[in-house]
């Protein structure tokens, strides 16, 4: 990411939440609906701090009561907007919240999580300078420019005034540049300009773009910023969300390659917001990274992984069809392969679980293998018990280890044992009944599951 | 879907479906290639059956028997073209079939699978208005009309004629409208236009589109309506075929967004031609579902999942990984996790089999918890046999239920068990041997093993 | 592939590989990453032996003894270049293995691995016409041309010059035809034309196009012949690999379909190099193919299917979630099932192992079941061996077979046995525990542990 302008001024956010995100269809706050794997809100906020924005207000109105829990350990305060009277009015909420405040406050929507930090950081700024206006605004020039207000303004900036599509006449059709909503205005024009907005239009609405046309009436000056298309897209139904989640992950997936992984097939895996991965790491066809993933140098993911919240140490070889799940480390040259699951457990150096295995609360020595079918046992319906593993030890397929237990340095159990309490190190445990053998039994049960099976057949 | 009109008259149709199909170089017939994991013309029959099209006669040539075994159930008449003469020639092999019918024939194509039933019902009310012309044929403009035959028509849709590409004048090839080939006529027209066409050209072939002069010249009126492209799209080769499935797939994805669910990368989700998904759905990259799935408001499928003829109930969650089968049927907030198989099975409400599991004809009561590992034996080579496990029960890890068997409400299988007979509720059952210590054998097993590898090394 | 045209001249060719490939961020040598499962530079090398070039000299600097290795048992020379002095200067290098060689030399690129048989052959053939010119050279039109020198040639392919875009004018600028540097010369003109190029430019280095213009200061003549942009696409970073591999994938898809395969998504199934794909074989989504695979007719490969060096008979069926390692062989309608690993194994004809399972360096006979949940131990930790299960057997679930070890024909092994020993045809072999049954101990167990939980949730 680009180092952030972190501008002089204090600067503020008032975040628009309160729309009902009816097309979304769901029970779920629009701005709650994640966005590689994290609230779409939560990638705003971030970008916002980052750009050095230290108040930050977000106001809600249906089902605001899911935000406020979301945002509860963020520091960031929650206007309510009771009845849905306009943008104006809606950012006109987060006035009390802002009481103590004085600074540059910029406007923005919960729904667009690209918003750059840089971008957030050029426009706050732009009021800083010496002849700064009083109004920013970010405009861009989207592909289909249909729906969206044109910004009239000449070369350097200098709005003249924002028109909706619908009053714009010919010329000003022609214009490309249109306003993203993203406002900036310092605190101390912010209250007033927002109160002198008016509802008198087409659907008796408060608009935040009024505060333009306001503040040039003033005798005051308005300026537009532009920005890319993609920074600025909404989201207003999931097949939007899809649309901005396929934009993340392509960036993303890029900035992997750069940096030095191999995909094989780049548009089939899939990052989350904080996945971290190496240098000559290869990743194969087809694999999901859920929140908290790091990859270190040189590991291989092979295709069908499934991998959150998990640490793959270097050179450490995963899948395919492998699961991580949170609380996984794989240390150096370890190895887990597939239809294995791991779950809050240690895997230590060039140690291997290469086959249909779980394990789940444990700790597994250096160099210990791990053989096909092996099941920690660390639940017994209520609790969860730990199953430690020492360095060099041998665990013969399908085996349970009923935890808690412990099995010594180089010890050895058995094919199919049932382990339940501890095993001394350089040890072999054995859980095995005695072999009982019956001759020609196969052949006769044949001939009376044959007959069975002919006689309901029959019926 | 919009629902259709039904048109008052009786309507038949003549589905063409003799072409040999080289092109998919296949054992199996075009037609019952599968689309969304039906047979094509299955879609089509449907979309006919939809516009009211009670009379449907599909004609066959080479492995038409394949077609009439697929169709045996539907109520569906069988033609045979036993020389492949022309699609005029081939239509004609219906009249026998619909000697005693009376009113408009719809002549289409066996490999268009798109055909919308309100497009069909369209060209079918053509017929029945006042003015109602002889012929009705369906238009379309596609992206790249060399192949096609131009339809030379005034703007209220009358056809002056149609004309081969290689037969038009410049001006004609300068027409984007092309011939679809689906045509509608009245019984009492068709037959009399169908036997007057001729043979007369470069192959020695009977075309239909030729009923259209034949008609104008006998001082009828012929007109054409239009539709889009994709909905007409024949398909000659299995690339078609999986462009066509794409564009199936892309717009159910579409709905299935728009109907509130979440895909989190759409382009990796395939539906079947009736899944059908809940509110509040979210579906991870990755799964496939095939025909026969409902899944529930509020549910949860984890990347790679595999579901076909399953019921996912309302906040169930499923995946990564997860394989249900037919007859598959997860009750309210049940749970099936990773490397899990169930096949003829009722997981109840609150249920959980999270690993390393295969369940078949069974049933698992609410709340129960299924170990990793657990296998129920249904099958001992010659038939299958029911588990039935109550509520609340707790099956240790690497235990395998030998059916028929019952374990009851309450009861716990111990880790590694098998069990062949009956558990009363509440109680406790155990298989397991005695353990057997072998202090230092691993240390020595080591020493011996070693040796072995190097002098097998040196060898 | 078309029939390459192979020239009656011997053939050299010079590879130059001696980039560092700084932007692939890689430990690994650029040319030796691989493509559709292989190194690029086998790709490219396997292409110019297909055309008849028996001579291969790669030239390599930095890291160049990992591409030596690579190549060592090909029979290709390797020549090193100490400092990078530009693309003649390494060209140069090659001149020592090619001191015995007297015929026409090709001069290409490490890092192109689609350049086809046929262009390499149609290029050397340029040279051994009657006209025969003295320079042959391979030019593109790219979507952006930009940064290519651009030919300047008559339309019948003879050069005038190449010119470098920066020192092109206007009317230059605007030819699209660009020289991929691909280069054919006689060795008799080759050394000398190559020592005479002078670095007195901008850089400072040595410029293999620079032969042109030198062979026509000479009153000889140089000729471009055109191929696709495509097959001449260098690869300089992991983004641009992905893109070849994407190119290619793309290309043998449609081949699979055009050769009687359907691929349902085809997008989402990656082949190898050598991938054979039979006539009437279905594809589920997401399929992944390493080398060394053969599918014969009639087999079907469900989704999420891990397959390499793996041999899948007629009409068997794989997957989904099936994983075959190198040395699985599937007879004719056997059949692979979910969650199960094979790996150096041959499953008879008609054997089933449906779920759950591992069998590894093993033989199973026709028609054996081999139920959910069985693990061959194969491995003792040091050593691996062999398990031989006959036809007609079945494997109860839950098994475990300790190698070396040998089922008899029809014999059956109870579910969860450990079989350490032989068991004879027709015989059953059960290991198993008495049981034992502690009624109303579950319900006792329950009351402690929730005692127990809520103490510690106390705590």
């Amino acid at each position: 990411m680009t180092e952030p302008t972190v501008a002089s001024a204090p600067l503020a956010a008032i975040i628009l939440a309160a729309g009902k995100g009816t097309r979304m269809k769901s029970d779920l706050h629009k701005v709650l609906h994640p966005l590689a794997g994290r609230p779409m809100l939560m990638h705003l906020l971030d970008s916002l701090s980052d750009a050095g924005v230290a108040r930050q207000v977000v106001v809600v109105g249906a089902s605001g009561e899911q935000v406020e829990a979301a945002v509860a350990d963020r520091g960031v305060a929650i206007a309510w907007q009771q009845e849905q009277l306009g943008t104006a009015h809606a950012a006109l909420q987060a006035r009390d919240a802002l009481a103590d405040f004085d600074g540059i406050a910029i406007v923005c929507f919960g729904d667009t999580p690209l918003l750059a930090a840089e971008t957030v950081a050029r426009l706050a700024a732009r009021l800083q300078a010496e002849d700064a206006p009083a109004v920013a605004v970010l405009g861009f020039r989207p592909a289909d420019p249909a729906a969206y207000g044109r910004v009239i303004a000449a070369a350097d900036g200098t709005m003249e005034r924002i028109v909706e599509y619908k009053d714009a006449a010919p010329e000003e059709r022609a214009v490309t540049l249109c306003n993203s909503g993203v406002t900036a205005v310092r605190t101390s024009d912010l209250w007033r300009l927002l109160s002198a907005v008016g509802n008198a239009n087409a659907t008796g609405e408060y608009y935040l773009p009024d505060v333009v046309g306001l503040a040039i009436a003033e005798g005051r000056r308005a300026v537009v910023i532009e920005t890319g298309a993609d920074e600025v897209a909404g989201i207003n139904s999931r097949a939007e969300l899809a649309g901005v989640e396929a934009a993340w992950q392509a960036a993303r997936r890029l900035r992997a390659m750069a940096e030095g992984a191999t995909l094989i097939a780049p548009e089939t895996v899939w990052f989350a917001h904080d996945t971290v991965i190496g240098r000559d790491v290869t990743i194969e066809p087809n694999v999901v990274f859920g929140p908290g993933v790091r990859v270190a140098d040189g590991a291989t993911i092979h295709g069908f992984s499934h991998i959150e919240g998990a640490e793959v140490g270097p050179h450490a070889e995963v899948g395919p069809y492998a699961r991580l799940r949170p609380g996984a480390v794989l240390r150096a040259q370890s190895k887990v392969g597939n239809f294995v699951e791991i779950k809050k457990a240690v895997l230590g150096e060039g140690a291997k679980a290469n086959h249909l295995t779980y394990l789940g609360d444990a700790e597994i020595g250096a160099g210990s293998n791990i053989g096909a079918g092996t099941i920690t046992c660390n639940y017994d319906g209520y609790s969860k018990y730990r199953t430690v593993i020492g360095a060099g030890a041998f665990i013969g397929s399908n085996s349970a280890l009923v935890a808690p237990v412990t099995i010594g340095d180089g010890a050895i159990v058995g094919a199919g044992s049932v382990v339940t309490s501890d095993v001394e190190a350089d040890a072999l445990a054995l859980v095995r009944a005695e072999r009982q053998t019956k001759p020609g039994w196969a052949a006769r049960f044949r001939e009376r599951a044959k007959a069975l099976k002919a006689r309901k057949a029959a019926r």
